[in-house]
């Protein structure tokens, strides 16, 4: 990085303005020359954009921020720099001579790139001084976020200088698709291009809308796309008989007007290619392995989705809430014992609750536990609709014990206790068991516990939760659930301290102790 | 989907197979016919997979699963079926007489459709007994997972037929794109064969190789695709100016042969049409709320890929670890005051770290103080190769004390005390707060405090974890720490158990309690 010292944009656009926020967010000043009056204007939002993107990108500490100046002339932007990127409008008419004036204002030995999505390298460089250092890096919208950039050279391009802008792509968190040779579009512009003219077609013709074609994308292959790429994704489609399968099975479809492009014909020896192309692309693994990563890859990427109710995420959640509301349904109706622990909850192990030794993390513990407190409070009426009055239960105080490690997949269920309860506060303590608590010994199963008080408050927008009482037919079932189970005794682990065995108690007197030799297994 | 009763498949490859899973999982019970002999193993193996997916794509409490029968022949497979759904090969020789059949050996009112990606469903009705209720139903591999079904209707299919197909279709979790008339290919058909045909052509001309071309389309452009469609992000591509901006600027890269396929004259009828349609997707929303979504989609999309160290993801993993390491090196390097309580560990409160309220869950809290719990035990020596060398510290005893509130994008800061330690036990306080420790009254910024019992384990693979001592370094370390800290005197709210205020306590005896009103703020 220190080598590449500054960094030149030439143009602010949402290109060149994503470079600037992808470079200082880096930790790398950038010059930008943009003759627009609203270049900077234009930088500080795209900016702005990619802070609230990387505060919610990664808990890595972060760089100390680049310093990004908006310089009045091309001279003044690439003086001194180690490395000039150009984001200017796609036309090679306005794109040569700036990179020729670039050229010849620009240290000898900066890297010279553009960010063309397709013009040829070798005519960009062409009235260049020194045109071995230019090079084409083509990113992707939004710049400061997807990794991929193309690295393109022309004819004169050496491969030092494009090993060096890779190494730069590199530093900034992107991954460098480096091209042998070079074509028109490259690579991802073609298909791009492809899509986009067809899609053209299709509005023209009247056949489907905007809207239609970004649905026919984004609930379904565009899902796919984001783990895999075509040629992987149809080998999986194939089945165990893999690429050459689908190619004999796809084959004929070639030929039917399915598109306004024609394909080449499917000889053998392309069908050879591909297959052995495909095969190293696999790099060994079986179809079963290959699929579990897109399968794995595609549920993560819709609950990511699902976290901002958008997309094929917004689908998913309208599912869910089918499937939770048939449930509480079914909860409520169903008998409940008051006089036993009540099992409200149960869960299975996702597989990112678990650390690299694939058992759950300290933290799933607490929420699935937060969850059986939920289940509880619905259970005794503060419900979604008790909550959007106003009221609700805060944890003030909580005390888990750990007592058995679980695996990631495995079934986990809640037994909950109602110690005691007053207008404002809840004493509450669950056990957590692995699988059905009703099989088996409960102690062997039994994962950990913990002890909540829970507050009652009344929110209002804007104020502070203030302390309040419940509402009598809340209260009414909780003091029913207390007298209920109150002849099973205090349970065990309840109204324990910490302290070290032996050691000082910071707070002085007789305390509980950890039993160590129980707590592992 | 009682209405619906059982549901026939014609055809158990990957797609039939994959329409077995998704309707059994969803309890409906299917049929499925398909004469290759294997076809059993198949469909067994897809549902292994889809309980596998599913089992991670949501907590809500599943269905009881459907029936999954393999049946000798059609019309064993159609008998009493409310719905056929056919997946044969994508021939229409194959496809016609097959649907006919089936049309004849179905219920009059049950709904049959094809699977097909791109055949005209008015030529696949054409021998059918009751046309009007044949219906195209276009799914995209993984069957099971992913929402997209094109409903096609031919020249006989009634609007009932559309309307029902797709209401099934969405009781099984799937987003029905319902077109108003048959094209070939339908809409994304035509998409994806043109970039199919594109990418066979860059490998038949030698271009590119097929591992390239996925990697153009995964690490890039397909992450946009999994968010929105092409549509939608060329209109904020074009910044503020938006979608008429954009067509006028890459207007005439139209005639640039950046693809085989020509595109249509971008006509000022086409330029309005477009920019209309586009507006009407937008629905109101402004360049800089979709651009947001757009990022934010896009961040959680990576975080997921991240989750498997997949793709993008893989990369997004690599660039992190580069800045932790960073840091770590940096945090070691610095001075610190062991007579002070150690700030090791700060972080900030993610979005997805918060409830409907804006406020961080519970169990981040305990997130992010197991996070300062491995600081501490880095900075002691307790780090990644120690780790590595089958000896770790587990948490077995968890008392924690919620003091304030705090909003998701805030920052925060621990401070860590130990207060005792012997060979085989560490015990830590954290106390947690908002933004930098040093600046402003402690109290005020207090958050919540941690207190924890650690136990020294040894691990070995395939055995339970066992107590064992510290290393001698990692202890000293510790004792360090516990005899410079000593004199600032027990911690306030270490030492607590939970009880209510004048109520029973299990464990008998003086208890502390817990202050309600300075609690919440």
């Amino acid at each position: 990085m220190s080598e590449v010292g500054r960094v030149a944009l030439l143009g602010g656009g949402v290109v060149g303005a994503g470079w600037a926020a992808r470079f200082a967010v880096n930790g790398i000043d950038v010059r930008v020359h943009d003759p627009d009056p609203h270049a900077r204007a234009r930088v500080d939002e795209v900016l702005e954009d990619a802070a609230r993107a990387y505060a919610r990108l990664t808990l890595a500490p972060p760089v100390p921020p680049g310093r990004i100046e908006v310089v009045a002339s091309l001279e003044e932007a690439v003086a001194g720099a180690g490395f000039v990127q150009e984001s200017v409008p796609e036309r090679e008419e306005v794109k040569r001579p700036l990179l020729a004036a670039a050229s010849r204002a620009a240290r000898p030995d900066a890297i010279i790139a553009s960010s063309t999505s397709g013009l040829l390298p070798s005519r960009l460089q062409a009235d260049c001084a020194g045109p071995e250092r230019v090079v084409v890096g083509h990113p992707f919208i939004p710049v400061y976020l997807l990794p991929l950039v193309e690295v393109v050279g022309g004819e004169a391009t050496s491969l030092e200088t494009k090993e060096r802008a890779a190494a730069l792509y590199r530093t900034v968190g992107m991954h460098p698709l480096v091209l042998d040779a070079e074509i028109d579009a490259f690579i991802a512009d073609r298909l791009l291009e492809a899509v986009w003219r067809e899609a053209l077609h299709l509005v023209n013709d009247g056949a489907a809308t905007a809207g239609q074609i970004d649905e026919a994308i984004a609930f379904g292959p565009g899902l796919r796309w984001s783990v895999m790429g075509t040629f992987m994704l149809y080998r999986l489609a194939g089945g165990e008989a893999g690429m050459r399968h689908f190619l004999d099975q796809f084959g004929p479809t070639l030929a039917l007007p399915w598109t306004r492009l024609e394909g080449p014909e499917l000889t053998e020896d392309l069908t050879d290619r591909i297959a052995a192309q495909s095969d190293a692309q696999a790099a060994g693994r079986t179809i079963r392995e290959l699929t579990r990563l897109r399968d794995d890859c595609l549920v993560s990427v819709m609950q990511g989705l699902r976290t901002h109710d958008h997309g094929a995420g917004a689908v998913l959640r309208a599912y869910e809430a089918k499937l939770f509301s048939r449930a509480h349904r079914a909860a409520r109706a169903a008998p409940h014992d008051l006089s036993r622990p009540l099992e409200l909850h149960a869960a299975r192990v996702a597989p990112d609750w678990v650390d690299f030794n694939n058992h759950m993390t300290e933290s799933r513990y607490l929420q699935v536990f937060g969850d059986a407190t939920d289940a509880l409070l619905r259970f005794v009426g503060a419900d979604d609709e008790y909550m959007a009055g106003g009221r609700s239960f805060y944890t003030v105080e909580t005390h888990l014990r750990h007592l058995r490690e679980v695996a990631g997949g495995e079934p986990l269920s809640v037994a909950t206790r109602v110690l005691g309860c007053d207008e404002k506060r809840v004493h509450l303590f669950h056990r957590m068991f692995h699988g059905e608590r009703r099989g088996g010994s409960e102690n062997e199963n039994e994962l950990a516990t913990a002890e909540h008080l829970l507050l009652h408050v009344e929110t209002a927008p804007g104020r502070a939760a203030r302390a309040a009482a419940a509402s009598p037919e809340v209260l009414g079932r909780l003091e029913e659930i207390v007298r209920a189970q109150a002849p099973l005794g205090p349970p065990d682990g309840a109204g324990r301290r910490i302290a070290m065995p032996g050691g000082r108690s910071p707070a002085g007197g007789r305390v509980g102790t950890a039993s160590p030799d129980g707590a592992v297994e």
